[in-house]
């Protein structure tokens, strides 16, 4: 299944490269949302709550909320009826994303921890450890190392905008 | 090891917050880096087949090659004396992020890929198999599934900006 439209920023947009990596990033939107994800996926899945989490302004807020939800990342859900209050959800591609979030936290841990140490630790309930997510290779299941990733040029790989160089190179190398 | 200073953007610096994601991302700079790096990773190392493959614009990328240097994330080197000319390549934690990119990327493959279907695909050499990048526990080496993962307040969590309410929470569940 594919997420159906990729909104265009006011930024650059991405979704016209022909790459998997600036499409998925433009349909994530901006910095803010890998955050708004993981609150989500936390459990802060409130309005006030994620501005108070975040210290982002409510205008910016509002406008990443909707860009996620047009994005179809996230959904909103009624709570409450009296007045009616909102309170945001991942969906199946927002759940899906979150791994990747936490691969980005474990980097943030290893590069770009507060000194005090790592802010939260994370359990996998499955095997009831305390882990880091890494990142692996889904045939052989190894993790992936420097030096051990070949590219080859996929049905989707034309030479246009976002992997020209590398389509041209991939092309010759066949 | 850390990676030294971080810098402050033009946007909403993260780097106050006590949060290794947000921490990382502000390390990581804007969208384009992640692509910059995928590239270097990939062998586009100069100038401009930068601009060639991303079509960014040279002032934007000389911009983003001095902040990804600042960050401690890439590093240039001289290959060529007269005129001198600089290539780029991946420091140990830029490198470090490339698996982290690749779980990106393939949510992008599964989310937002052209509809030509996947631009690139990927061997693992180790294994000689093709591959999408999964994440996974480094305790018990399953994948990361839906729900399986339980977070606790870590020595750095204090309830500063960017995890408030989650530390708040994970404390009064303790």
């Amino acid at each position: 299944m594919q997420l159906g439209t990729i909104k265009s920023m006011q930024r650059t947009s991405f979704a016209r490269m022909h790459c998997s990596l600036a499409r998925g990033l433009d349909l994530i939107g901006d910095w803010w949302s890998p955050l708004i994800v993981r609150d989500l996926f936390l459990g802060v899945v409130r309005f006030d709550d994620l501005i108070e989490d975040l210290g982002i302004s409510r205008n910016l807020l509002t406008r990443r909320l909707k860009a996620l939800i047009g994005s179809g990342i996230i959904k909103r859900q009624v709570y409450q009826r009296r007045p009616i209050r909102y309170e945001y959800r991942l969906t199946e591609a927002g759940r899906d994303l979150v791994p990747a979030i936490l691969a980005l936290t474990a980097w943030g841990d290893r590069w770009a921890r507060p000194k005090e140490g790592s802010p939260m630790l994370f359990v996998h309930t499955t095997c009831g450890h305390y882990f880091q997510a890494q990142v692996t290779c889904s045939a052989c299941g190894e993790v992936i190392g420097r030096d051990t990733v070949k590219t080859i040029g996929g049905p989707g790989g034309a030479m246009k905008l976002g992997t020209i160089v590398l389509a041209r190179r991939l092309r010759a190398a066949t």
